[in-house]
This record gives structure tokens, sequence and C-alpha cells, in this order.
């Protein structure tokens, strides 16, 4: 784990904040190189499929010319949903890190808990719980602002 | 269910085929018109998230102008795997409609069964075996071929 790439993946949750998307940032990693950097933008792109994984893992594989993101690591500052978490299963990540849990809409360690699935192909190392209480809060004050 | 449907997201698949791809196809419809349509695009796009069922809810947001595809309905040549059976909930598809059954990735009547799951915030209405054989028979000749 590199405490600048979590760092990097809070500065784009925050970014993604200032735009009035759900604060969640994400940055793919290889050899100690940033490849990509994204926050989540499903308002902004009217995609519903935007989340900031999603975009980064794309990104990455545009700057790699390969749908296979070998030797890559995801940090992201929420627990990724099933979405993403296959996703990131496809993309043959090496090593998933995240934020805080999502016991509401996690699919990793909550919900369908993909990677624990006999049909699932490959499996990230997971590291999750890291800066928790940051990336909590930054998801709370959100929430909070607009209700 | 529309035959005309079913049959484009078939077209999608050959096309799929023929470009090299995992033939599988779909396309989403609204109000009896069809929104978007799309083969699977992985090895082409090098994107490891282009998926039929995401190309197509991608291209049906951005004709809709909206994130929610409300009303809309989705058709594919396979069951959809945990990655695009999310997106389709996320995007709130009213119903789904799959055509082969797909035991070893699918995510919607296998696997994480993701649409019976707690955390799972809308799921559509799903019919699927659709074209069973013909969607079966696509797939096989394809792997054949490339061996």
């Amino acid at each position: 784990m590199d405490k600048a790439f979590i760092a990097a993946a809070f500065d784009e949750a925050r970014r993604a904040a200032s735009r009035g998307e759900v604060p969640i940032g994400a940055v793919v990693v290889r050899d100690g190189t940033l490849l990509a950097a994204a926050g989540n933008d499903v308002v902004g792109a009217k995609d519903p499929t935007a989340h900031a994984e999603m975009l980064v893992l794309r990104q990455a594989a545009k700057v790699l010319n390969n749908e296979r993101l070998l030797g890559c690591d995801l940090y992201v500052t929420l627990e990724p949903c099933p979405m993403c978490a296959q996703a990131i299963s496809l993309a043959r990540i090496r090593r998933l890190y995240f934020g805080a849990y999502d016991p509401k809409g996690g699919g990793v360690e909550h919900g369908p808990a993909l990677y624990t699935q006999p049909t699932c192909h490959h499996a990230p190392e997971v590291y999750g719980g890291l800066h928790e209480s940051e990336a909590a809060a930054l998801l709370k004050d959100f929430f909070k602002a607009r209700r």
C-alpha cells in the first residue's frame, strides 16, 4: 500500500463532491506509477456505469492498450459495488485497496461477496478499511449537505 | 417480449463474432422503439468493461440524456455477468430478457444471483432462456472455430 496513491484517490473523491457527485475516487497504479485517476461521474456524464472504478479501469486499459491490466493495483475510497468488483476481476487487477466498508451496497466484503463465488475466475488480493474514518466522513458530509 | 428485439440482439452477437469478439449482443428498447444496439467489444476497444450490455446501457443513457433508463427494457443473448447485472440494476432497467443461461459466468440466475441479494436496490423483471439453443449454438461455434 502506498499512501500517496490512497491520497490521490481521496483527492478525486473530493473533486467529485465539488461537482455534485457522490464523492468516490479511484486510481490505477503499476510499478509505482499512477496510470489513471478519476472520480465518480454518474450525474455529470449521465452514465449509470460511470463509477470511479469503471472510469479508471477503462482509462488504464487505454494507456496500456490492453484490456487486461496485468500487474496493476486499484485504490478506491469506498468498497466497490458488485458492478465494479466484477469489472476489477475481469481486468485482472492484482491488488484492490479500498477505504470505507459499504455494508449497504458493497460487493466485495458484503452482499454477494463476489470474489468468494465459485463463478469468479480471478480474485485480486483485497485490503479494505484504509483511512476508513476519512472515507466515511467524506460521504457523510456530502449526504448531510444535500438533505 | 418482442421477437424483433431479441432478433436484433442476435444480429449484434453475430456481428461481434465476425469481429473476433465473444458473440454476445444486446439492445435497449423503450415504448416499442429501439434506443441502442451493440455487440461485445472487449478486444476491439481494449476495454475490459465493454460487454454488450454495458455498451447499450451507456448508449441509451446518452440518447435519453439521463443516467436512469426508466421504462426501458434490455434484451441480451446471454445471461449477464455480475458486472452487467449490477449495471442493469443501477440503470433502473424495467425488464431483462436474456437468451442462454450461463452457469459458469452468469450473475442473475447463477453465481451471486445478484437480484436476490438484500443489497440489491432495484431488480428488473427477468425473463431467461429465450431462443436458448440459438444463443448456445452461437457461442459453441465461436469457441470451436477458435480452437
